[in-house]
Parts: C-alpha cells; structure tokens; sequence
C-alpha cells in the first residue's frame, strides 16, 4: 500500500508548525471557504434524541434533492439510482470492487488521483495508466495509447473531470473518445466529477452521465468541494445499471450506513445555494488567474492554465521534487514561514514521471497564495544554491 | 460479496410498512435509548466556519479523551496508538488489510457477525470458522478445533467479545486459551470489544489488549452502542504494533479522515456520562431478562440467556428459518403488526448450520418486546398450520 503524497509529508509539518513555522498548504484541496450558512444552521436544528443509523443506500430526503440537482446538468436520474457514500473515497472503492474481480485491470490517465491507486490496490484491482503530458496541458491521450493498454482483463476506464490534479477539463470531443473505447471494448467508465462546478473557461461542461452509455457509466460524487465540507464525508455513487448498484448495495450494507449528520448538512446544502456558488466560483476563478500567473513569473517554474477545479501540476526547476518539498519543511522558512506541496510523482505510476513535479492546490486566499508564492521562490533560490 | 442477512430483508419490510403495517425490528442492533443529551447539546454549539477534513487519524481532542476511557478497563494506551475510523466497520476493514495478504486465513467463531466475512472477502481473505454450539451456550470452541483449522496461511484470529450474534461473554480462562494459540502460532488476535459495556454477569470482564500480547493484539471498537449513537460513524483502531498501525495510516490516509461531526459527538460522549450509561446498562438487563423469558416460553424456541451485548441466537421451531422470517414480513400480520429477525444462517459459514435459527437483537423497549413476543408466537403457529 502506497503512502498519500498528500498527506505523507503531514508529519514533517506538524514538526514544522510546533517550532511556530506558519506553513502554506498548497498540498491539500481543503478549501477554506466557508461552509454554507444554512448548512451549518441545519446542524443547530437537529432534534432527535437518538442519533441511529441511516439507510444503508442514504435518506430518501437527500437523495430527494440530489435528484433536483443533477436535473440542473443534464443528468436524469430517480432517487433510487444514488447511493449516499461516505465521501466520494468510498464511492470509488465500492465502484471499483462491484466492476470488477480482484486480477481485472483498469485504465487512468496519469497524472492521477494518488488515491485511485491506493483504492484500486485495495480492491486487488491492477492499474495502467496512460499519461497526459504537462506540454500538451495534460490533454486526454490519444485513442491509440488507450487501445496499447487495454487488455482481456481490462474492465474499466476511470476519469477524473475536471481533473485531480492537473485541473484539465476534458472536452465534449474527448469524452467521445472514451465513449468509443468503451463501447468497442465493452468496458465501463468510473467518472469522478466532484469538481463540475468549478470550469472557468466558459466553455460547455459535459458529464459522463450523457453520453448515452447508461449502462457502462459509474459518477462518482462528492458535497465535499462544492459546499466546502469535506469533513462531512458525504459522497454518492450514480448509475443507471442495476447490477452495478445492486452489487454496490452489498457493500453498504456491510458498513452499514453512510454518516447520518453529514446526510443532514448536505441535504441542507443543495437549495438556495445559488448565489453561494457563484462567490465560491468567482473566488476560485479569481485565485487560479492569480496564482497560476504568479507560479509561471518565478524563474525556471511553470504550470499550464488549469480550466477546472482547483488543482495544478507545476514543474520546478529541481531534480527531486519530492526531496525539495521535504526541505521546505524541515529547513527552510522566510520570514518563519514555509509551504508544503505535494510531489507529484506519487500522481504517476511510471517511476520516472513527475519527479520535477508537484500537485498544488489554490484553496488559500490570494493574500495566502501571494506569501506562499513569495515563500517558495526564495526557497527555489536558496535550494538551487545548495545543490 | 454475500448479502447482509441483517438488512437483506429491509425491502421486504419496507413494503409491509407502507401497507401500514407496523414492524418490530429485531434484526438489527438499532438502540432505541436517547443519544446522551451531552452530545445532541454539542451539536448546536458548533461554531465552524468551515466543516473541513479532520486528521486521518482523527482528531486529538477526541483521542485523548480515550486514553482516559481505556483506562477505566484497565487498557493502558496512548493517544497515537489509536485510530479514529468510519465505524467499527471501517477498523475492522483496516485491521484485516494491515495484518493480512490476499489469500491468508482468518480464524473465526461462528455464528460470527456476518459483515465480518464480507469485509474479509473485500479484503481478499479466507475466513475459516470453529463451530460454537447453541447447546453449549455458544462457549469457545476447544483448543483442539482452532487447531484443526490452522494452517501455514493462517495470520489472525478474530473474535467479538462480548460476542455478537450470540451474546456469550468469554471467560478469562477461554482468553488465556486464545492467548496460547497466538503465542505458539505467531497469530494476530483482533478483538472486536464494542459490546464490553454490557455484560450482565456480574463476573469480571477481560479485555483482550490486557492478555500481555501486546504486538499481536488490534483492538476494534466503536462508540455506536454504548452511547447510542451508531449513526455517526465513529470507531477506533487501538494497536500497540507500530507496524501495523502505520500500514493503517496509509489506509486511513487514502480514504482521507473520518467524520468531523461524529468525532464532535462521541468526544461530547465520553465524560460525565456514568449515569447515563448505568441507566442504559439496567435497561438493557431487565430487557434481556424479559425478553429471553419470552422467547423460552413459546413451544419450540429455545435462547440461552446471553451474558452479554443485546443479541442472542434463537432456535425455532421451523426448518428453514429465513423461508419464515420472510413469510413473517410479506404475509403474517397479527392486528396489523410484525416481526423483522434476521435468519441466522447467514452468521454460520457452513451451510448446513443455523438453519432453524434466527438473530434477534433485544434493542426495543419492554412492551414493544411483549408485543413483539405475541406476534412471534402467533406467527410460528400460523407457519406451522401452513407447513
């Protein structure tokens, strides 16, 4: 089982923030917008007197208005079709084991979600992956590099839109790709599209849910990120193929329920957040034309202009990513202060991707990023002096 | 993936509820009793701006109040040697994954908690089982037969103490047996102790992490039960093995942190609740008391009466027990109500076990339990008519 890149450094920042060093998180996407206030008055609301467990599949009255919300995208589904996770992470394992048998194969596009991995080991599922090159902006691989990797045992293609981590948000021509892959393959398609709320290039946003491949799409969900409570730990899985949700049941069943207070605030979250999304949406907006032209102004750095979500894959002017994160928290502060980043090539399953590399996330405000972006130019300077 | 036998039912429940029939649940360990008020209180006193991701590990605030728990059963830990999970389910997972391969074996008693064989099966693992006999009163099974099904692949033994489907309490003379075979064989003991409040014997209860094993022993508990709060989804996994704790980090760093409110509520849980949890204790009693009277006075039913937990393991007069907790569901009604039991044969991994059984948890107030006991006697006669 591999470490998280996100979270294996954690222990040298704790170290770090005990000596007083105020650390920049730039490793991980939790945003520090607010939650919405209603959302956090329904928790204020709650008068049961026993908190008891919930329906394995999530309650009706949630699922209720997923339904209402999905509608907004396109996507037609019935209460019955969601399935209320514990956060989109067990909406991905439980996808990826009611898919597949333990020896079949899956194919994502790296750089990915380091966590794809580590729920696909789990799941005794074996990865290949396709890459996306930083100087195409991580489009989507051409169909050919899909067809080198697909094998007998290949059961699925898993896409994260817009993407973790390269923010990349794949176009309504892309997803036809994918449709054809799985339609001549027979394969099915695990969408991740936590993030579909946050595309700033104007351009049309297509979920997987429409591509008139009912039965071979699995979404994958999340309130996490759109409602900023990823502590909640409310996810959802989607599909319209019966025998995938009934085998996906088996497993809710065995943890036996998803959380009943995140259920509680997610409901609360869905209606008459409108004009909320729009301030988180523009403050997104706002932060990545800042921060993205501010990586690209230091010397030797570079990163694409992500179009979704709040991530970006950045190229730094060292050898060792991984080893220059490290440094930054344990011997380097400007000021008392420093940043942690996750190294990207914990993203990559070919070793020798990404190791000039990290995933950094835009979740501070611009006065943060402005001193994390201060922070790590310095420290790009005294490190390559070092070296 | 097996259906759970607790809740494989549900649907046929529910629609015997929406014809307005009322159904007394018995097969599934939902406490009626409040949730401490302590804790519903904490709730409204939340004042996050944003509900963000808790540590993997959950967060201090509510280790440390555990530390002082363990304590007060003699369990000598500190706040990094525990795990906050997503439920007992969620530590039990982990636990199979950290201590066992794909392809290694798992010794269970069965009847077992049937979600133990669906998370091994997640997990990749062989579950084999030594039978406890009902008219043993469910006791540990012998030295001899754990043996017999030990092999070279064997890596832990598993046991819920006190025990859940049976109720049975195991004495200290039956851990020290569990404590030989562990040692001699080199095995993981994880001891699954979420029922270690409610023991009505009166004789002295022996934690497994007090054996003076203390690398093999992981400890699974969950504050579900004891505080009536199985909706938060709330865990722990307790190890002084420093391997295995790391390797459920990486887990519990993949699927990102556990719940953020429920670690609120179950710290709120934990102290100045002594008078709630003996009122709580008492109730329970008098109900196993009554209840388990009941049941032996119906023609046919025998229970042995349980030292433990809330469950017990009841034989009927029927030859297939499942045909019957069905037929209870879709066509017995006495004065428009019925009874939902989970059929036993889904706790036993032989097939040719647990046939004429059937889980009852006693989770309802007294007079729900009489009404309960009236329907069920009236049904088995009913059945019996008809077969």
């Amino acid at each position: 089982m591999p470490s998280s890149p996100i979270r294996k450094l954690s222990p040298l920042a704790n170290e770090a923030k005990k000596q007083g060093v105020k650390v920049y998180h730039l490793n991980i996407g939790q945003p520090d917008l607010p939650t919405p206030q209603q959302a956090l008055d329904a928790l204020g609301r709650i008068d049961r007197k026993t908190l008891e467990y919930s329906p394995s599949e999530g309650y009706p009255f949630l699922r209720d208005k997923l339904v209402k919300y999905y509608a907004k995208f396109g996507i037609d589904i019935t209460p019955a079709e969601i399935i209320v996770t514990t956060g989109g992470s067990e909406a991905l394992l439980f996808s990826f084991m009611a898919c597949m048998d333990p020896g079949d194969e899956m194919i994502m596009v790296e750089p990915g979600y380091a966590n794809y991995i580590s729920f696909a080991r789990t799941a005794g599922i074996k990865v290949k992956t396709v890459t996306s090159r930083i100087e195409d902006g991580f489009a989507l691989p051409s169909m050919e590099a899909f067809e080198k990797a697909i094998t007998p045992r290949t059961k699925a293609i898993l896409l994260c839109n817009p993407n973790n981590p390269t923010g990349y948000v794949y176009s309504p021509a892309e997803l036809q790709t994918l449709k054809e892959l799985v339609i001549k393959y027979n394969l099915f398609l695990i969408a991740d599209e936590v993030y579909r709320e946050f595309v700033y290039s104007g351009q049309p946003y297509q979920s997987a849910m429409t591509l008139g491949i009912p039965d071979n799409v699995i979404l994958v969900d999340s309130v996490s990120k759109r409602y900023s409570e990823c502590g909640i730990r409310i996810g959802m899985l989607v599909t319209h193929n019966k025998l995938v949700h009934d085998t996906v049941m088996k497993y809710c069943q065995a943890r036996l329920s998803p959380p009943l207070l995140g259920q509680i605030v997610a409901e609360a979250s869905i209606e008459g957040t409108e004009a909320y999304a729009k301030e988180c949406f523009d403050e997104y907006k706002a932060r990545r034309d800042f921060f993205i032209k501010g990586l690209n102004e230091i010397p030797g750095v570079y990163s694409p202009k992500p179009e979704g979500a709040f991530y970006t894959v950045v190229e730094l002017p060292v050898a060792d990513a991984e080893d220059f994160c490290r440094w930054c928290l344990t011997d380097f502060r400007l000021n008392g202060e420093t940043v942690m980043m996750a190294p990207a090539a914990g993203f990559y399953s070919n070793p020798e991707l990404g190791k000039n590399q990290v995933r950094m996330a835009y979740v501070l405000k611009i006065e943060d990023l402005a001193k994390a972006l201060e922070v790590l130019k310095a420290a790009l300077i005294k490190y390559q002096e070092l070296h």
